[in-house]
């Protein structure tokens, strides 16, 4: 639904809504006839919930689309990911807790290495260590550029983030990461005449960068991609009239978060952590979403039994959460990542949808297979899913007379 | 998903795609309780890949709308028919091969039989034979027309092909024919103002040609109809990388084919015959289109057995087809024929995509019934089975970051 409808139809309530967001959650068997991840895992607590809940598969984006992590989570919380699209820039500031201005334009930074030609050898210069990454950073710092304020930042190893903050900065500016090794950087090239100046003064960061990094290999270079500015989108208080807190141990989660004015807590990493910090915080808000993050790595790096494990982390730790006695409860993945395919995948996601007022479907375990058959059916919009969540929640008045 | 979308995410790859199109597959039971044709026919093969991949109904056009076989096949190949849509004339014309130009408008013609006052009584002039449609098309071809460039092809039996040829011709114009016996032949009328020359010159086209067939019963008459331009579309290999060719009996399917910029491979009819083109092409392209015919025609003809038996036909040559090795394979059907109705009809088809990364669903049988339980869900849009294949075939990349 058009997030200006939801907007009208929002009402108040007392009722708290927790979204888990399983990263990466959908598989694939291993081999014809075999079971996928979430099917083989042991998930006792999960399948209780499938059981009392409605269950389904649902797609971040659309059919055969593949999701960035960006545009998976942005359906999960209701925003049209074709709609509201965020360049990169933005999503790492947000990510290191960096506050951007309207007056910011900000770039993901990468750290690499070039040969005597220039030539890009390793576009994460051996994934330095975060402490040489700070290190470096500071020194870039000390560029000057005239009529802008610089920063650069660190992220995690090899990345970084870029922000020029003044006055008539366009992020129309094409990427200097050409993506590959054997290539030399890109020159920045302005996209529309308003981005001249802008283009100019990156081009004379990466100049002054290439002299101070020259003696410090492997990160003798810079890569900057994904040159963009805050957007101007309606958050979860004015689109949902929710207080909203996230729960994440990733900085991009978190950045996508509080691009939709979420409160960060904190930095938890493993799920019982993030349980920790769920209990201590829940009188105060009343829409969480946790983030778990182990089921994409263990999928990203083609190990099935590890995303298995993952997965009954989780599920181990659902509990908890239901002891809480939340009054809606969305649990699925902000896209599939198979260990088969070791990568994001274009599959849908399971989901499980629970609360006092859902109407169950037959659906008893939590699966792929499984969830062909729920009630929300097997291609749902993730878009489709906050909505449903809000009038579980009562949360939505009712449309027209 | 919209083409442009697809057209940015599109990646190559070294990949086969068959998407392999029985007209008219959809059907229902004969009585009830009965059978469909699809589920009474023996189809081990296709079972066999339904079992092994993922099923569903695919709709072409929307719920409710029965589609014609141009909106069908365009929605299968990705091209959205509500968007896309197509003259009937620009249809025959790629359908035998003319090499219309931008300057062309074209129209679908029919000898008719008129009585002395002027009233069709058959409009398809008692189907005459292509001989004698071949023999009058060259009379009024004789037609001199100012200004302009005048065709008269002969299609098959009473259906020729229209096209004049020069500056500033217009393709709004309402059709001569009306659909119906017991009515006399329209005037064709301008709808636009740019439209009056072009409307003048059908007019006296029309006019010269009753003149010259009056004493060719039952051939005495012409009506044309589905005037149209070429249209600018994008072509496979610029939407979706493909380098495509298609395996049609029919002018009309190979039509579509064409103008969506696919290799049309002769002229095939049955379907052992089309494998064959098949196998001795397929180091040449990525994406083969292949259209079998007979599942259709029994339709239309309300023949349930022969339909059942068409069906049959093209379950043997699968193996044929899988022994290429193909990454995807699609088998659906245009729109539904059920004999029952001796027409096309607005139900959903039934569809399979296979390939070695697809999520496998519990369907084991090729059937109506058995696909409504499948992971491709009871309602599939047509225009999503070609961002799934090329995703099945890796051949598109992710979505943000």
């Amino acid at each position: 639904m058009d997030l200006n409808l939801i907007q009208q139809l929002v009402q108040p309530a007392e009722t708290k809504i927790v979204l888990l967001v399983m990263d990466g959650l959908g598989g694939l068997p291993q081999e014809p006839g075999g079971f996928t991840e979430l099917e083989a895992a042991n998930t006792p607590n999960l399948d209780a919930l499938a059981s009392q809940g409605i269950c389904g598969l649902q797609m971040p984006v659309g059919p055969g689309i593949t999701p960035g992590s960006g545009p998976g989570h942005l359906a999960l919380f209701g925003y049209d990911p074709l709609k509201y699209q965020v360049g990169r820039g933005v999503l790492s500031a947000l990510g290191i807790d960096f506050d951007l201005t309207r007056q910011d334009i900000a770039a993901r930074g990468n750290f690499c290495t070039v040969d005597e030609n220039g030539v890009i050898t390793d576009r994460r210069a051996g994934r330095i260590s975060t402490e040489a990454n700070i290190q470096l950073c500071q020194e870039l710092s000390q560029i000057d550029l005239p009529h802008v304020e610089l920063f650069v930042l660190p992220v995690k190893e090899h990345r970084f983030l870029f922000v020029l903050r003044g006055e008539g900065l366009s992020p129309e500016i094409t990427d200097t990461d050409p993506l590959d090794v054997g290539k030399k950087p890109l020159p920045p090239r302005p996209l529309s005449p308003q981005a001249t100046q802008t283009a100019e003064l990156v081009e004379q960061f990466v100049a002054e960068a290439h002299n101070i990094l020259q003696d410090h290999h492997p990160a003798n270079m810079v890569l900057l991609r994904g040159l963009a500015q805050l957007p101007d989108w309606p958050n979860m208080r004015t689109a949902y009239g929710l207080n909203a807190a996230a729960i994440a141990a990733y900085p991009m989660y978190r950045g996508v978060a509080r691009l939709l004015g979420m409160h960060i807590l904190g930095t938890a990493d493993d799920m019982g952590s993030e349980l920790d910090v769920l209990a201590s915080h829940w009188g105060e808000f009343d829409f969480f979403f946790v983030h778990a993050k182990h089921s994409d790595s263990a999928g990203e790096d083609g190990d099935f039994d590890r995303k298995v494990q993952a997965i009954e982390e989780v599920d181990r730790q659902v509990p908890r959460m239901m002891d809480l006695k939340p009054d809606v409860v969305v649990i699925t993945g902000d896209h599939s990542t198979p260990a088969r395919l070791k990568y994001h995948s274009w599959h849908p996601v399971p989901v499980i949808l629970w609360s006092e007022y859902c109407r169950p479907d037959q659906v008893t375990v939590f699966g792929e297979r499984a969830c062909m058959a729920g009630g929300l059916g097997p291609r749902l919009a993730a878009v489709d899913l906050m909505p449903l969540a809000l009038a579980n929640a009562r949360r939505l008045g009712k449309f027209g007379a």
